[in-house]
């Protein structure tokens, strides 16, 4: 029987969030249908909500950092019962036959990916995403997370997380790498708690000394200010941005040690543009990165248990949703708003 | 005893090669006295003339992609005897003691290394390049031609070949790579049959058909117009583009495969564009290189004994320079000019 269910959506390019009624079917065969604990306002729903990037559907109910429980499950599903506690990132599926599909790496799925909100699923449907009090996954894109994981800030673990999991991991980051985090805001400040888990030499790159203290906090051996970055000609071995706004690359890549990498976590709407100078004298790179795969995601998970990381969270209600995009703007959040999802309901 | 050389010069940023003469000084304790036989004349000696990159010095004596025989040798020099034949890239020296230089990659030295034309000796005189009758090098950063390679078709190996080299050795071209070369012209010639010899799937990317049956004749198994091109989304692993026009990298970006990389050998003035999302949509890279190590580009020269390989060129007469830099502009070159420097005799 499908299920009515409380739900924020935004109507149109700009909008407000507004509260709707969204219609949940039963799951398919190999689907959960999970109660909606917590979700992370991420700021790509804020790009999204708007149309930065010129590719959103509306009606559109944000949200990709889902943490629940398992409320009911398809007939053939095997892996997970309901009670069990539960993740969702930004994929509820993907084709599972493309070359990338196979290597675990379904985010960059060649055959088409279901983006857990704004993108089509399996049935034709558009997808809802998390701002919502349940919703349905297939069960190999679930995560499973551990007893140790508070609900709440684990939320943000799910996509801002992973996305500097991957990053970090994908370009080496470790013992006797010198990695910066480019912005201290909900992937910033996980970025550095797990470059220092493993091991890397941190920096945080800001605009200001504000947030020195918490760099220290999270893990990082320096906070630069960019006054004093520009000192640091060629000290990094990767840098991770995850700023949106930063379409200039030519401040970070004068960074870069030989061999060094820019990787953009963050899209700005503009072009980047890189003087090729930069690039050839020093053979650097920039390069772009997109949340994890699944399998990757849950290690990410087990990584965080094993080094006691979590996001920084401040934890809203649904009457605080429509302030929500404008602090994330004003950069007003320290480090994630988590949705608590029971205010959803009536 | 100093000696003077006739060379050719360029007075100041786009002006016309003349004839002059020029001092050589005795060779240093370690350094080689080489009588110049030919020296490639390369895009960058006409970006470099022009003062394109906003970083010449005046007047300048180009080229740096010379072949020749030792004629004198300092009291040091235990590597080299008078008779033997040499190759001189773009290094004459670098600071030898930077983790780059201790690292065999004297191309990215960060204590300032010694450019063969543009740029200060030890001694504090500026350089002067090949298009002259004899040259001073440093016996360490001098290469071997071997007896096998011709000294014409040798001398753009030392820059444009091991410019491709470097590139597609780093980026790790071989069996199962698909790699496509953008250009066919001085660089993109020798990338095609290096890429080739290394086992590659080899593409060209050309603006037109004109040039098919060469990149054929050079090894590669296919050659796409731009506008064939346009349908390969995802096709290469590796795009090396040897052009220094196209500064939108776009259209390149979109030709990669996941975790593919667009490395830029040529060097457009403006600054390169690039979507953040066709980056981060396929973990794509763009990159820079610049030449090769010293020990690599003897590497270089060895492999090219192994597998047959030399420029394609056209020797010229030093009463053809005056227009060899309108050719190169025009693309009227198949595959590069060679200076015949023993028509710098009077």
């Amino acid at each position: 029987m499908p299920v009515a269910v409380n739900a924020y959506s935004v109507e149109y390019a700009g909008a407000p969030l507004t509260p709707i009624t969204l219609e949940r079917r039963d799951p398919g065969r190999t689907e959960l249908l999970v109660d909606v604990a917590y979700v992370g306002v991420c700021h790509s729903d804020v790009h999204f909500a708007r149309d930065d990037w010129g590719i959103s559907r509306f009606p559109m109910v944000p949200g990709h950092e889902i943490t629940g429980v398992v409320a009911a499950v398809g007939p053939d599903v095997t892996r997970y019962v309901p009670g069990d506690r539960v993740g969702i990132g930004n994929l509820l599926d993907s084709c599972r036959t493309c070359a990338n599909c196979r290597a675990g790496r379904q985010q960059y799925c060649l055959g088409g990916a279901v983006s857990t909100y704004n993108s089509i699923d399996r049935t034709g449907t558009p997808t809802a995403g998390g701002y919502s009090e349940k919703i349905l996954v297939e069960q190999d894109y679930a995560l499973r997370v551990p007893d140790a994981l508070d609900l709440a800030a684990a939320a943000p673990l799910l996509c801002a997380g992973v996305t500097m999991y991957s990053a970090l991991r994908h370009w080496n980051a470790g013992p006797g790498t010198r990695v910066a985090i480019a912005g201290l805001g909900g992937l910033g400040h996980l970025g550095v708690r797990f470059a220092a888990a493993m091991g890397a030499e941190v920096s945080v790159l800001s605009r200001t000394a504000a947030k020195a203290a918490d760099s220290a906090r999270f893990g990082a051996a320096h906070h630069y200010t960019t006054a004093e970055a520009a000192g640091l000609g060629g000290r990094f071995d990767l840098i991770v941005s995850t700023l949106s706004t930063a379409a200039d690359t030519a401040p970070f890549l004068a960074l870069l040690a030989t061999d060094g990498t820019l990787v953009m976590a963050g899209a700005p709407a503009a072009p980047l543009t890189a003087p090729v100078g930069l690039l050839i004298g020093g053979r650097r790179s920039v390069a772009g990165t997109s949340i994890g795969g699944i399998g990757e995601t849950q290690e990410m998970l087990d990584f965080c248990v094993a080094h006691g990381i979590a996001a920084e969270i401040e934890v809203i209600g649904a009457d605080a949703l429509d302030t929500a995009f404008g602090r994330l703007d004003a950069a007003d959040v320290r480090y994630r708003l988590v949705l608590d999802a029971t205010t959803l309901r009536t």
